[in-house]
């Protein structure tokens, strides 16, 4: 199959482009560099150097005898994504191009509008152009498991059969998401939702667990290698609490490190777009793929850097800061993941055992990671930065303000 | 109380500063007047002639003895933004400021960009101004029912108890909406929730039902009227037939005609803006109102509109053409509206004599209907232009494709 991957040059985007040229699919992809940009602009850059584009093209035909297609671009140019896809007519597109920190998105206004926007704009730029000239493509949507929040119940596959008072129907799962990035990506499910049903449109959303880990079988060679942020924007909490351990920096949980979260390899994130590629939605069928194999804590995350951290000789530390997120510390967390495995999905890698390789991969990059320590301990604040009192991590139900009702106005309060 | 009204100028802003100041509050408005400009970008004007803002500002003065403070400007502009919140520092933000058609939104891509981008941006804007700069000011946000879609269960108001494997959470509403315009609240709603509970500011999301009606008690010389759009882009259902049937042209009740949405009246949409204002959210509370009286299907307000119009002596045909837009044609249709109840609302107006009321204003106009009559027939399509056929509106449950799984990949269907 013909697979367009805009992102390309992302954390994900690459070794995506690895896989699917190792099982014989043709890859082209399109990218705006701006993770890169970004980076720098917090003035941070991956653990492991990462060569130019034009370099990775010619690793990949010097080493695996392939040609990975390329436009350099922006999905907010519609001409542009309207090319690409006449040009190309892929049997998929897996859309990765979008902003993808939390923290970035929690900056100030313009970040978080930037964030909203660019998001939002791609992804219906994406679903004009397959309308316009590719509509039998399969978009394969990248979201995220932190699109549902913490509810007190199971997390389905994105639709639950409701029964409410008295009557049932199948549903939407409720979204609570917990930053600007992670609202602008229930904004793209909400859209690609509809786009499927009012054209027709082949859909995947992949609400996707947290990332770990820097090798797939593919990455042969260092000049393969895909990124590893690990400043406190950019890098997950486990890719910090490596650099953290590495850097003799203590490691920092947050709160009281009991949030949980659906975690997956790489490898195997690999092998779900993969899979989910290869098995193709239906016309007008949206479908939401719950993509994780395990929950963890903050504070599991944070002991498997400890212990692996010492098992080198390393002395890492622990430390708990107040937690800069507005997230409940405590909650249930069983999302359900079902679909994947019904196409043949297997776990291919463990937690610990990934970690490890990490360390080793990253103890080789010691140097990149000592000159940019200042950028990886946590400043963004979720909260304002005023008195005004915390919030409980909680959203209140919708009932009127308990004050009993008065006619008219209050004469109290008037400034008229 | 003193009220800041974005979108001061348009179709509700306008009767609610008057209601507002008839009541003894202090109004100031922003507005950038592109619902004027978009309503001449689709060759159409208001039956009822608009004075520009300034006489508008001029008339309240001399017959009302009262001032209107106004800002001309764009929520897309922060500093602007913020500098209004920071200098009138508002009791309430009444926030009308949004691209309102549906229609609209569907023209083409560019068209839903617009939407989603301008209004998304505008709600954003005013958050974090209100954090920054006037964290006491309560929002009363205007959204709309249609972000509920038609499930097959009652509408609560913005919240439901879920059961759901065995356990329960108290948790948004699902949102199903039915064009781009009506996405983008559904992300205002999601924006303005979490902002509520990061911040602790505190919002009212009002789920408003089609406003029907030109004139409330304070409209009481022809230079206070608000507009009447009747064109098929910014005209709702209603004031279409209504148009139609003046001028002699069939009313074009969509497919079956059995669709139904929550309505209410002018009157009574000012009525319960008020009472949101006057009875504000606490500091943290997200709370949500279903603002309409009663459901009506498209038959009967196209039935209302032949009534009325046959007994003035006209002459109106009612016809099916197909439904252009998606949705279900046939469906349940009970959204719960006790909220506003509780704070005082009464309804005052009753469907048909608002449509009597309309009729005669409008028979004043008849000129000006005459002189845009080829701008009131439906043309926008939901559906592709290409011959994939119509899809059932419905939203595919996301189970994976039907299909056996298949290790590896399908050469069948490989271009590689």
């Amino acid at each position: 199959m013909k697979v367009l991957i805009t992102g390309i040059d992302g954390y994900s985007g690459w070794p995506l482009a690895l896989h699917l040229l190792a099982r014989g699919h043709a890859v082209v992809g399109i990218d705006n560099f701006v993770t890169r940009k970004r980076v720098k602009e917090v003035g941070s850059w991956s653990a492991t150097p990462i060569p130019s584009f034009a370099r990775r093209q010619a690793a990949v035909r010097e080493l695996l005898g392939q040609e990975i297609g390329f436009y350099r671009g922006d999905l907010g140019d519609y001409d542009l994504v309207r090319r690409v896809l006449e040009t190309e007519r892929p049997d998929a597109i897996v859309h990765l191009a979008e902003q993808r920190s939390a923290p970035y998105s929690m900056i100030d206004v313009h970040h978080a509008v930037a964030t909203q926007v660019e998001n939002l704009t791609g992804t219906l730029h994406l679903l004009y152009a397959m309308r316009e000239v590719s509509p039998e493509t399969h978009l394969v949507k990248m979201g995220t498991m932190g699109e549902y929040g913490t509810p007190n119940v199971d997390i389905p596959e994105g639709f639950f059969e409701v029964e409410f008072r008295g009557r049932k129907d199948t549903l939407p799962f409720p979204r609570q998401a917990g930053s600007w990035y992670h609202w602008s990506k229930v904004f793209d499910s909400g859209d690609v939702m509809f786009a499927s049903k009012i054209w027709g449109l082949r859909a995947t959303d992949v609400m996707q667990g947290v990332i770990y880990g820097i090798r797939t079988p593919e990455i042969t060679d260092d000049r393969l290698f895909t990124r590893f942020d690990f400043d406190e924007t950019w890098g997950t909490a486990l890719n910090r609490f490596i650099a953290q351990a590495i850097l003799g920096l203590p490691i920092t949980a947050y709160g009281r490190g009991e949030q949980k979260r659906g975690f997956i390899a790489l490898e195997d994130s690999m092998q779900s777009l993969r899979l989910a590629v290869e098995h193709p939605a239906d016309p007008g069928q949206y479908r939401v793929f719950n993509q994780f194999d395990a929950a963890y804590s903050v504070n599991q995350l944070a002991e498997i850097a400890h212990r692996v951290g010492a098992e080198l000789g390393l002395q890492p530390t622990i430390e708990h800061p107040p937690d800069p997120r507005v997230e409940a510390e405590q909650h249930y967390y069983v999302p359900l993941h079902d679909h994947l495995p019904r196409l043949g999905y297997v776990r291919t890698r463990e937690l610990e055992s990934v970690v490890r390789e990490i360390f080793h991969d990253l103890l080789k990059y010691r140097r990149r990671l000592e000159a940019r320590r200042h950028v990886v301990q946590p400043t963004t604040q979720w909260r304002s930065a005023d008195s005004r009192p915390a919030l409980e991590a909680r959203h209140p139900p919708s009932a009127p303000s308990a004050a009993p009702p008065e006619p008219g106005h209050d004469p109290a309060r008037s400034t008229a």
